[in-house]
């Protein structure tokens, strides 16, 4: 059975009119194709309207009487489509009302549900960016945004006007495009990588505003390759959609735990039947309260995959909503994927590429490049261990943040996903021979060849300094990216170490 | 008593060689200017030296017989100043020494020190970025560099050489300058923000290459604008370093927070020198095992101040190493800032701006332009509490790093700050009338009107289109990112509520 | 101005009831003495009821007419005095009723406040535990409860009802005291400790039912005199109680902030009016959303505190609500405390004593009696720290619960305050001469010698085995009980290191 | 191949001793049983000792020459069998020696391993507690104990020396017993529980030493069972030990979870041979750095279970480590279990029992008794959880430790679990009957009927009092206690809310 909050986004909300012809409102299909049988009632406020009080246009722009709807005359109502209702010659009072629907559907019988809405004329616009439907990214309607910018704010926008490809590029990447944000892109390295997809020397494009970062990742880069490259691997791979369902008791939400294992075949049908790339490989369950938090982990492909798991995990929701009796309420997310956050599951169950750069620093490349010993470092490490605990940081590094930021930008990816990305675990260990070895855990590391901002100009320019264009190069692209944290782990490392990690800002002249 | 740690950093690393004029290494004063009165010996290996066979050049291109430096006859040292020592006739085998140097300073008496270096010849250098010391940033070299990457790559840099302004500009933004990356900008809004700085409608420029964020900030602005405007407060702004000290026992370490209490005074006169804008307020100190972490607090006028708070956390720490003797070891950093990480102190006790932005949206409108009940959003709020108490997450909200990114981006902000910025405390509660008080707060917003990127052409103008250029507008920035933020909390929270989320994305065609 | 919440407690709950003689409803004073000149009207449901239709019976158990009470003869309304109302004549409906009262008040004018109450009668009574408001500790009414247990469950108390005190020893500790938990007491030890406070020998007192305990820690307490002993320091103490005041807005909030700094003294002289020893050393204020959290720091002398300082918070935070307008609503707790809770703020900022033990285990000690090489200890401290970062530990060391919960039970601690003690910051390095260094720092160690279990009979003399008993002894105990779980540290840590930590556990032949 | 780490078990430290009949030292078999076929050689510091230098007795208290041991003449060495090896005539100097010894084992050939010992004579013993091997629990050396005790501290051990039984009932449970601590036990209650194992009403043993909390939670039972009983729900159990496995690189961490995938039916088959009632349930594996973290998680019965899991965590750990030939190191715990600490892990992913306890309260129930209205605690709810997400606390709750450890107490389970008891996820609800739904979810709760202290006389007769003797109760154990532990959230969270929380602390008279 449908739930009947499900029922009620059947209901388009600010449609409910005292019009000239009649009172009206409007019903969009939201939920999945049917077959109505007969429109039982409608009830607004304490007006109750049957079938014969009833007009109903289901989207041939013609009115017929609601009695016309019956079991011997079914009318078909698919997947958004939109059915308008009147009651020819009535009216009710302005503010807000509880309105009834009641229906008979094909194969489900009688279906009831409330919803509230108000009459209210609707509020002048207040003066808006110009804006078309079709053809927003013609570069008339970007002119014509760019003068209202102007107008309104006094504000020139010379340099953001001056972008090297066509605004049409942008759908799907922006709306109300009105020009470029220009950031300055520089390169270090090379770096040697040696990865199981990445292997060689890499000139790595970094795209930043802050002074001093791309120096300091060469010197990084420099000392690494000096100790033979640095080695890297991509130990995990998945992208979530976490769901809430909510139950009448902490009881049922047990129960509906079990009754997903027993499902996973159908669920993982009705998921991936909407991705050509995603796969459903588990969900884990997690139980609090009388609610069931489910965890979909997918994996997907060469895209970041956010999207494709959120259509594939409604879709699997909605077989789930439609199967299963016990369920109470329902939300697409609980704060368990979790995007766009840093949290402890991530850190611990993977998003996105979990990938590993590690490398064992020869003591006479860090005493003469960096001029630092490997047991400053060392000992730094553990200090500053203490120091994140203390702190409760999700990162007991120094910075990846840096160049996960700058490469994420030069590369189209998303930048917000940084919040993921932030988490970083270091571990340092003097070898028998005093030597360092030293390797950065990313544990959430959202990385995309496709999709997102990799196709447009300039990104896809740096991708291919990369060669990580085409199939097949997403994990390419995570071991480059660890890789060149662990060069920016071990130069502030070891400027910090060494006390010099103020005067490298200075000599490079920031904050003019 | 300066500690011998930091003697240690007169050595220059990799300067120890077998020279045709003999053995020779060198010293680079980075500690304070001093006056030399003898140079006692030089022990490097087995091999002992005393002033009988040593020679120095005190920069001044010529060598003499260290013997002539006594206390009748003393040489200032000053700081920056290199001293080239030599032993002619003699050599050392090939790889790792100890190296020990004792020295006579007027004032401070006998100073010893061991570092330990190798005289392995310099590796040869890998085919390398071109890049010059002088005038890099000059439309010639950047070419140059352009040439390199599409040589070594077989990349083309078409779009991402295509840039508005001279490179020049980049100087203090980016070492080897090579082109710029083009995000696309659009606008949203305008919203209107009730701030104590930012008064009236703003409209809101977004950098971002994902599809559909514009519209759903868009949709968020509008359920705020038509519920009376967003509030917005800066409820704290400080901007922090955390240097640790390191003593014999947990008891040094408690006595030294009590010594650093007693010297605020000088303390604060150290660190202010330092700075034109920057100001010490307090220091934290957190004691474990047998560390002190300090964690300095400035104020930073229109600045970020990451850079200013460090020199001048140096400053204050270099006074104080040279005017306690408990201390053993010293670092910097000690992940207790905590700079470029998502971290609980920075949610608690605040990292750059603290900023809360609020709303009673009005039931009627989350029906009209949402289609989803105050009720609905208040129900999913504890949910997701809970749901951010199972997977530990640093937000309990739904996607504020996406408006702070693309505001970031947008605006010539650090980006990798992100890490920082994505911690969020939502909160919603039904109000008698039953409508939806939501707001969000910010803990650790990091902005910034001057330095950074917010010279640079695009970004420039973008703050210009807010009315933030100039001094005194940082705080008015905070409080329109927040009013953002909170546009895109009541937008996707209100889209997850009523189940559209999904198909809000759909409609506008990401992942092609 | 007395907020309206808060005049709601005059209001007794359950009171309205249709009496014989009239419909009556009772207050009691909760807030503070004042004096009434007059009782303007009481409301019940639509009932109004005006002076001339009440009787007031002020606790002389006699009623007289409501409107005798005016200003020209107020009457003293005392802080927990009781008045009666009731309205001869009149009855109401039964169930639930909104209650509307004004009166008027000498010096404050007209008040007034809305309740809801209900009439229904209260029901019947389980049958429950045999309780007497007077001498519940006596040996009969003791005797009758076993005997009530016993008869309702089946059960024999025959082990529980064997104690070797008076009950009446008890009040204060526990209600409807039954009997007694016999735990296994055994002896550890001696513990040679160099701390500040104490100094010497110990043996120590350690109750628990878990094998292999005692004979754990003294196998690591043998280390640590072989060693020389654990030096132990207090590194901090205090006592929290963090209520939570809410606004109209996130603005009142942060001024709020200021006006509490502004207060101070005040509020200081309020809060230590109520104790003898407890000391308001400083506020911290933490502001999210419209609410401002106070987190309220004591020293509180022998006691652990909690009761003081919440008596302490309550009463300055009731001078704070009589004196600050902008106030809504108020908690005298909000989780920032945090009392029985492990939590970052505790771990960062103190709960009862901070303390320190550390030691430099020699390395023929730690080969000879625990057959473990320092390395192996410290190797395994650096990958149990990456482990703790996975789990989200609020421990990286091994066992300090254990000891803890021992020696607690032993001494008459409060055992629920295991849940802050459970925080540890363990930290070791090899030193140069490759001794290990180990200390671990408890941060929210509570502890008593005075109040709570302290002054029973057999944990009274288990603080008589350590010397301390008497003023002034509480530092002492926290540095033995930091040592101890070092000991332990020791112990479990080198059993984890060799491998051989299973097997202690099979010697002795637990899990029967 | 055995690790060479795991060889140097074999050798005993303390043993290298110069005696009267020669330089000798000892090997005890800690690994797996073996044949030997040949004594290769002993080398101590710079004394090469061969097979013809060596006389060997293998636990027969008789020495024969070393070289009688070959291939044609091969020695059984048995698990915990003793090797004794000395060199007749030779002698060594005082102090630390490096040892190597190599044997040829049959199926194995060469072993060779590397340990460091010393000569040193055993240090004097101190005066210690007076212990024997044999006869530990006698009342002998109980009373001897406690003489020494009073002896050495002046104090009185008389009411510790009071005990219902004897002594050697203990063994298991504690070493050294000297006596008892005997702690005050209450009842509150009846409590209307229904569980699944659980149903009906329990009167709650509570032992403490803390005035209020008796009738703090008998207040918050009565409200319970007027709104009807609790509702319990059991909805997870597993207990956990977490080996670390250390690798060359990550990218062999990597594989090795896959082998570990791939060899579970052995790994189960090895883990599940040690014990009768313990399943091995699943594997997780958490990998950072190049180590890989596995999580065992098991079924226990009616046992904790620690104990159970360590033996069979180490015995699969065993199989592993001899038949995967990568392994570098090897821990047997690794902070991943997390045992006796408070972690988000625990909280996900459950380590004893995961238990909700939940009741929708009667707003006319909470308004009698606890004069508060639902509104109130729903608002606190909120307020209390942005006061967690500020604070970082384990427990959004109020005081779920104070129950839990009342219990522990009465009832033998091991009090220092409270570490992982102390989480908990509280939740409510306005419902829309203006009633509370409240409930607490405990995701961490380790209970046992069977082993510990469960078999002790007091704490055997509080089991009894709840039915909770005999197998198959610890589930109906688990409900119990998280419904007595919502009581008194209930009780305190409504006190907080109507102010009266500390006045009820004031009335019991506590802090004496």
């Amino acid at each position: 059975m449908i739930p009947s909050l499900l029922l009620r986004k059947l209901y388009t909300h600010g449609s409910l009119r005292n019009a000239a012809d009649g009172l009206s409102l409007s019903l969009k299909n939201r939920l999945s194709a049917v077959v109505l049988t007969r429109l039982v009632k409608v009830r607004i406020g304490s007006l109750d309207l049957g079938p014969e009080d009833l007009e109903v246009d289901l989207g041939e722009g013609q009115w017929r009487p609601a009695t016309e709807i019956s079991s011997g005359a079914p009318v078909p109502f698919d997947l958004k489509q939109v059915a308008q209702i009147r009651a020819p010659g009535r009216t009710i009072s302005e503010g807000m009302h509880v309105i009834e629907i009641a229906l008979e559907v094909k194969g489900l019988g009688a279906l009831k549900f409330k919803v509230e809405d108000n009459t209210a004329k609707p509020r002048a616009e207040r003066s808006a960016l110009p804006c078309v439907k079709e053809g927003n990214y013609s570069r008339a309607i970007v002119a014509e945004r760019r003068a209202f910018v102007e107008k309104t704010t006094g504000a020139t926008l010379h340099h953001t006007s001056q972008h090297s490809f066509d605004p049409e590029l942008t759908q799907g990447n922006i709306e109300n495009f009105t020009g470029v944000v220009q950031v300055p892109l520089g390169f270090a390295g090379p770096l040697l990588v040696k990865g199981e997809h990445a292997q060689g020397e890499f000139l790595i494009p970094l795209a930043t505003t802050e002074g001093t970062l791309v120096a300091s990742y060469n010197r990084g880069m420099k000392v690494l390759n000096l100790s033979g490259g640095v080695t890297c691997t991509v130990q995990g791979d998945h992208m979530q959609r976490a769901p809430v369902f909510i139950f009448d008791s902490a009881r049922e939400a047990r129960s509906f735990r079990k009754w997903v294992e027993d499902h996973m075949d159908e669920i993982r049908r009705e998921a991936e039947a909407t991705t050509r790339s995603g796969k459903l490989k588990y969900i884990d369950t997690y139980l609090a309260s009388k609610f069931a938090y489910l965890r979909f982990n997918f994996k997907t492909g060469d895209a970041a995959g956010q999207n494709m798991v959120g259509r594939a995990t409604f879709a699997a929701c909605s077989w789930i909503l439609e199967n299963n009796d016990s369920i109470r309420r329902f939300y697409l997310e609980s704060n368990l994927a979790t995007d766009k956050k840093a949290s402890q599951i991530n850190l611990m169950r993977t998003r996105g590429k979990r990938v590993t750069a590690e490398c064992v620093i020869k003591r006479e490349v860090l005493l003469e490049v960096m001029r630092v010993e490997p047991e400053s470092l060392a000992y730094h490490w553990g200090v500053a261990n203490v120091g994140s605990i203390l702190s409760g940081a999700n990162n007991n590094g120094a910075h990846s943040p840096n160049a996960i930021a700058a490469m994420f930008l030069a590369l189209g990816q998303d930048v917000a996903n940084l919040a993921e990305g932030s988490s970083g675990i270091l571990y340092t260990e003097l070898t028998p021979e005093k030597d360092l070895y030293i390797s950065i855990t990313i544990p959430s590391l959202i990385v995309a060849t496709h999709g997102g901002g990799t196709g447009l100009p300039t990104q896809r320019e740096c991708l291919h300094v990369l060669g990580c264009v085409g199939a097949g190069k997403v994990h390419k692209l995570a071991e480059i990216i660890a890789g060149v944290v662990l060069a920016g782990e071990v130069s502030l490392g070891a400027a910090i170490s060494s006390l010099e990690w103020v005067s490298s800002h200075e000599a490079y002249g920031r904050n003019r």
